[in-house]
């Protein structure tokens, strides 16, 4: 009889458990003694948060590397293989989802261990509801490239397939490039293209902002520099 | 002052709210007495579950049609313009994510209505990360064609999508239909193409299984009858 593989999301900043993780998904991730973890130190700054059952230094963390090979796999699995039940953790939001993790589960199913997804905060879930574009057909593209001309290109390209398929579209840039990724933005896009920038959802400091690529260009982008965010798109 | 319109996920199903909601959409839910819902009588049943502070009598439910005129906006929205916090409530999941709603979130950002998101399930996200299959990049199509020649083009449509972009993509399906789209991928697709099922997401029944589309032709696909399911698929 083998575990099963718990997929527990994490917080998206420092706030209290209570605010972003429903009561099962804590008390689930309580439990748990066996762990594979993105980085071990945000994986016990989050367990310690969670005030867990199990002192942390008892606890089996074992680190997912960033391409496990099947051998990596077979290891990080063993204990769901002999019975255990087995938190997944990346640093932050969704494992698997504009974050790494993905092939454990997939390793999982293979081994016929059960999975589990946890309910929890997911930016990009929470951009997507928050832009009000096209919740009934949508693309997420990851990262865009970070050279100005090729950044350019995928951008015109993003909207081109916005405008084919009428439907949202969303990417993510590292916090430290935002303001640069929106001054191309402002002037990539035509005119009248929506994009929503969502920065540090699920924190105080959320701001959730949405208008044309012409109204951008007005607007002081520099508050958004070195702050999480997402950007939604949707031509006319 | 405008108020605040809060985006309020409700359960994909009967289970208890903190099984699925954290603490802080709970209280700010029950704390709302202006609502904007898809549907009375769930956002009644809801809201009697969460045991909300005012009497359900009292509260002020306004529907959505399914394609608001501005007109419809206005009215809806009149007690955020007046000062008055609001909730915005589908029937299942996410406001706006393979769900009714986005038109009223795009009304308010054009009024000047903060749009706060609040955190919970989405059917959508919890099928993608139990999948193990690419969440870096994904496309969600909504519902495919009914008739068979046209949903088999879309499926392969779909299917050459997911090679040419190495991406996942995500569909659904009316819950008594789920067998014959099984049964049309099970044949349409490249037998090496891989296909999640997600069923009963976040409910005590819960299903999800994860293999080739020619492994699917040998299993009793009968038992996802009538379930409402996430369909996840990645071409090799």
């Amino acid at each position: 009889m083998t575990g099963t593989i718990y997929l527990v999301p994490n917080l998206l900043g420092t706030v209290p458990p209570s605010h972003a993780l429903p009561q099962r998904t804590i008390d689930i991730a309580r439990s748990l003694i066996h762990w594979v973890v993105e980085t071990p130190k945000p994986a016990r700054a989050f367990l310690k948060t969670l005030d867990v059952a199990t002192p942390i230094a008892n606890l089996d963390l074992r680190t997912f590397p960033p391409a496990p090979t099947s051998k990596n796999l077979t290891t990080l699995l063993a204990p769901a293989r002999e019975g255990h039940d087995v938190g997944l953790l990346t640093d932050a939001g969704c494992p698997g989802i504009a974050d790494p993790g993905a092939a454990v589960v997939a390793a999982a199913h293979s081994a016929g261990i059960r999975v589990v997804p946890l309910v929890g905060p997911s930016a990009v879930l929470l951009a997507l509801m928050a832009s009000g574009m096209n919740g009934q057909s949508f693309a997420f593209h990851g990262y865009l490239p970070v050279k100005p001309d090729a950044r350019t290109q995928a951008l015109r390209a993003v909207e081109a397939d916005s405008r084919a398929h009428r439907r949202a579209e969303l990417f993510i840039e590292t916090p430290y490039r935002n303001v640069a990724m929106l001054e191309a933005i402002s002037q990539a896009l035509n005119p009248a293209t929506l994009l929503c920038v969502a920065a540090d959802l699920t924190l105080p400091s959320e701001t959730i902002e949405r208008r044309t690529a012409a109204a951008w260009r007005d607007h002081d982008i520099g508050r958004f520099a070195k702050r999480p965010a997402l950007f939604v798109m949707q031509a006319c």
